[in-house]
């Protein structure tokens, strides 16, 4: 069994509901294992780790998992510490909270603790994260960018993900931003050809090559395999982009993905009848 | 030739340049008939017709039209006063300016001004709108929804429109309000299978069945002729559409689009090439 047919991600918009049902927190919890999940939460993007590290510390607990503990890292030094090495070691799931994506990577990547959670990833346990948490998943990811604008190259700043979900770009708060300009920025400007934008309130499920969508939203996938034209090696930095022939899916709730071969997972949904009529 | 030849358009989406070069409406000057130009300005959209119409006097009067005037109609009465069908039936141009579109539909549509306005249309004239009178263009238009939100069929209402360019659904102030969701809503809802979201300060310069892109920002087309499945037979007003296969193109100025092919016009640019490379 490869590793890539092992993965199980939750990658969530941010905003995910923490009150009431918790659909998708739940998820992350019955991955991990349930009542017997043992799950590490990462604090790394946020400059307010206790407050928001206890928070889900109360939620997991409350939905049953048996043992979650914090990993607080504010500098390179404590993502070498032997306790939180042994944590993740220990760990059945591994959750990410939000904040600033760029303090993940520059605090952990490449580290000792970038490498046992990487491995306890390819062991199969579930890794999970939310907006910042959620934007670390590719290889590449967006570091920060403009939302509500045209797509422009100097509207994004790239730089190197965590490489759970390496070859595809993730943006997330996607619908209640309106960012699919910083979507199509990033995905016309690195080699990946799918970029998937998350809502609040909702998560792409990973599981191997395939992922479902759960929560309120929906998950926005552009795909740019079939594009015919783009002007990226033409225009100058604020000029705007052309980007011709792209595919567009929009995917609620219970609806999957197939990942490597790019496509919606249609089995048992009415098809073509009813396309382009309402 | 058929009145589709010989249709011309400037639809704009909404905070046009009017102090500065005024790339749009110089155009529709231009296509007005330049220094010999006779520009009737509809303020029907607005409820401050005089100072809004005022300021289009202005502009249209620095780029060297000949004769602009205000057709202020307050009520349908007004729609079928003779000085107003008088400077219609002269007009070589004609504005709709922005304001809420369902007063342009409930004052005017089906009027003996909206019979004579489409009569000099279809003679060629040229018929313009921003924002508001850009909405109007469709024979299907948004007449209001909710901006950065997924698609759901209650977060837009549609109602008839003006039907200058049929079998389209049009919107307006598009990436600086993040209209993706109403777009995808509206276009699901209904028989049309193009989509438009026109930027502000930027045209879809429509000639015959073509269009051209004009100013600062881009168009966004949404094609859904080879949509493979949506829900909207399956869900309840509230939840999330699906919408899956649609296409999915970026139009920065100088682009040209194919409405009778839904096809974006490439000649002369590169192809397939630069497909999914940066």
């Amino acid at each position: 069994m490869s590793s890539e047919t092992k993965r199980q991600l939750v990658i969530i918009g941010g905003a995910e509901d923490k009150e009431g049902d918790c659909i998708i927190l739940r998820e992350v919890v019955r991955r991990a294992g349930g009542t017997k999940a043992r799950i590490v939460i990462m604090t790394a993007a946020t400059e307010l780790p206790r407050e928001v590290g206890e928070n889900y510390i109360r939620v997991f607990k409350r939905l049953g998992a048996d043992e979650v503990r914090i990993i607080d890292t504010e500098s390179r030094e404590d993502a070498a510490s032997s306790t939180a090495l042994k944590a993740v070691e220990e760990a059945t799931g591994i959750f990410f909270t939000g904040g600033d994506q760029a303090r993940i990577t520059s605090i952990i990547k490449d580290t000792e603790l970038d490498t046992a959670i990487h491995k306890r990833f390819s062991e199969g346990i579930v890794v999970a994260g939310t907006s910042a948490g959620a934007a670390v998943m590719p290889d590449v990811m967006i570091v920060e960018g403009d939302s509500v604008t045209n797509p422009r190259i100097n509207m994004v700043d790239l730089g190197p993900g965590m490489g759970f979900l390496p070859g595809v770009v993730i943006d997330q708060h996607f619908s209640q931003r309106g960012r699919l300009g910083r979507l199509i920025s990033a995905l016309a400007q690195q080699p990946a050809v799918l970029g998937f934008g998350i809502d609040e309130n909702t998560a792409m499920v990973v599981t191997g090559d395939e992922f479902e969508v759960v929560g309120e939203g929906i998950i926005t996938v552009v795909d740019e395999s079939e594009v015919v034209h783009n002007n990226v090696d033409e225009i100058l930095r604020d000029e705007p982009l052309a980007f011709c022939g792209a595919k567009l899916h929009i995917l609620p709730h219970g609806y999957k993905y197939d990942l490597a071969n790019h496509k919606p997972i249609l089995e048992g949904r009415s098809v073509a009848e009813t396309a382009g009529v309402s």
